[in-house]
């Protein structure tokens, strides 16, 4: 009755869906305060006040005709400036609204991406571990995912083997920093490094290599760090933003592509996608909350909320002898499982009531993913299992 | 730089589109009220004021972490709750939330239906006119557009032709009604036909056949007439349904997926699909649409504002001896062109500041579309432009 392409996808349970199915069984049987449910990138900092109220006053302002209608398939065009100049003031870049395309989130955003420039047979290089849809949406248009190695101290990417991977079925390469699920932020040196290769590599293969980076974290930086801003390191480059995590909406489904004028044959790639947005079904992005981004455009969560869960897990995880790499961004943490099998690590943790994400489900055995968007009280609560876990596994 | 699939697409510049932007040409030069644009599908009955209403209402009094949160990808099962008994309320139907999926828009739907059934290949039936952006959704899916033809005179399909059409390729047979371009309405019978025909190949093919009823008009149905709930005839029926024209919020990219019970391995249907609503990018409607449509499942646009239009032009058009169907439904109009090639009629009509789309862009040369979703002024300003054209093909 279904698609062929659509099986594999109904075989293969997902591990965090299960992993949520299983918290819900567990929250009803122990009360939630009881369980300690790591597995789901939900974001819950409070949504921004600004919010609420620019959405009313949008709805009192506005005709509500040209408010709720058809706009380019591109979106509004004071939006799309709006946020062009919020990165020209933050960044340095030197965007118009036509470097701008409003999408009905990031994933929709890296669909319509990759329906307008791959092509099947195309391979997408990936820094392994990775946000595993990524195979999803690649398949949608026939390419191939190709796993490239990162340094398991650091999730750096291994720069030597990447470059390795590089060849003449390469199409894009798909970075994703602050990274999920291991926090890691690519630092200057890294992007530019990236950049230096991928620069080589279209001399030597003579072909156009697109980095597309995936930012839904971008906002969340905890500290001093940076995010770098990639188009100003390579020419060919697409970035995906989503306002998910930004501002606590994921299910408003908002965001945008930034195409930069530097691109090659930039309008033609950006009329494409306009109508990649369309044909694949989105049409446009959903035009109150395009609005109420224009009004917006500088708001973000109050980061302390996840910061605070980020120090208390990581010392809590680091007292208790864990090894992990401490996250400077996103609200995600990845630990290193004391056993081979991680599998096994999350049953035992699920035995105190804990639930993580194994690494395998981000194409990384050996490892666990924490999302530590959650109450605070959650994490606190959680340490008296962790420690129990760690005398388990002689850790302490 | 571009998909090679995309390369047509950015070929041929749509005729809608084309149309669109020699309006604003026209605007300029001649002053808005001076250009009678009849090319665009743009819904302009005013917004229903309990749209405003309950957003703001909702915005007040539900939590907003849990109202812009991520819900399950078939969307927020109360507002689907809501929506399946007001369809059974309004059509005798028998659905709960767990027939209804929410999709952004009526577009995302059918592309969200197609992607959990459709194998590259097979083939997909249309009765021609018809909105040719469906050929872009099946060719996303690598499928194949097959045209049946209608009757010249009622536009409603030949069912002989139709019957010997379907082969061991069909898949899915997709209708449109009220229709776009003809705003035409298949009668209980030609619905009752269609199914009979598509349960005796079923049988005799020894394959499921889909059919994919294509509603964004269904509110939109004038006098008396009724628009047959095209489930109760035919099992394997998927409707793909939207708000853009029934509360007039095409921007906002609203609407869902009916998918029965009836249907064959429904469940698993269901669940394939609500699994393509998330890879292809969508992963759920916009959240706080979703809960507007709760409180306004059974609001819809004032039909009177298109329906005194919808008198006027058809009168005025009949009076001028141009011959068309009269449409029971949607805002179109279906006019026969007085010379064989419609381009030139078009053009002519240009002269007079009158716009619309030749029935090539809906496959069905030798007609044009009106759309009549304008203000009544402009239907009775364009009415002497109109006179003055008839004159130069004598119809009068």
């Amino acid at each position: 009755m279904i698609a062929d392409k659509m099986k594999p996808l109904m075989g293969n349970n997902s591990a965090i869906r299960t992993m949520f199915e299983e918290g819900d069984k567990m929250r009803a049987e122990y009360g939630p305060e009881n369980v300690y449910d790591f597995s789901l990138g939900n974001p819950d900092a409070p949504v921004p006040a600004e919010v609420k109220q620019s959405i009313i006053d949008i709805l009192n302002e506005e005709d509500p005709t040209a408010l709720h209608g058809y706009m380019s398939n591109a979106g509004f065009e004071d939006v799309r400036e709006a946020i062009a100049q919020s990165l020209n003031r933050r960044f340095g870049t030197a965007f118009d609204h036509g470097n701008i395309l409003m999408t009905v989130g990031a994933a929709s955003g890296l669909n319509v991406a990759l329906k307008t420039i791959l092509n099947p047979g195309e391979e997408v290089i990936v820094f392994a571990p990775y946000f595993l849809e990524y195979n999803w949406y690649v398949n949608n248009y026939d390419g191939k995912v190709v796993q490239a190695p990162t340094d398991q101290e650091t999730f750096y990417p291994d720069l030597e083997a990447f470059e390795k991977l590089i060849g003449d079925k390469t199409r894009v390469v798909l970075i994703n920093t602050p990274n999920n699920p291991t926090g890691v932020i690519y630092s200057e040196e890294t992007i530019r490094q990236i950049a230096d290769i991928l620069e080589r590599k279209q001399k030597e293969l003579g072909r156009t290599i697109f980095l597309i980076s995936d930012e839904p974290y971008r906002e969340l930086a905890y500290g001093d760090v940076e995010v770098p801003y990639v188009t100003k390191y390579y020419d060919n480059t697409i970035v995906a933003y989503s306002y998910s995590k930004s501002l606590s909406l994921p299910g408003e489904r908002i965001g945008y592509l930034v195409i930069p004028s530097e691109l090659e044959e930039s309008q033609l790639v950006f009329d494409t996608a306009s109508n990649a947005n369309r044909i694949i079904g989105c049409v446009n992005a959903p035009s109150l909350q395009q609005k109420m981004i224009a009004r917006c455009v500088d708001v973000k969560v109050d980061l302390d909320y996840y910061d605070k869960n980020r120090t208390a897990l990581y010392e809590g995880l680091k007292d208790c002898g864990f090894d992990c790499v401490k996250p400077e961004g996103a609200f995600y943490m990845f630990l290193k499982s004391p056993v081979a099998d991680e599998n096994e690590f999350c049953a035992e943790a699920k035995k105190h009531n804990i639930l993580m994400v194994p690494g395998s489900a981000f194409a990384c055995p050996g490892y666990v993913r924490l999302a530590y968007c959650t109450s605070y009280d959650t994490i606190v609560n959680s340490m008296d299992g962790f420690r129990r876990l760690a005398d388990h596994y002689g850790l302490r």
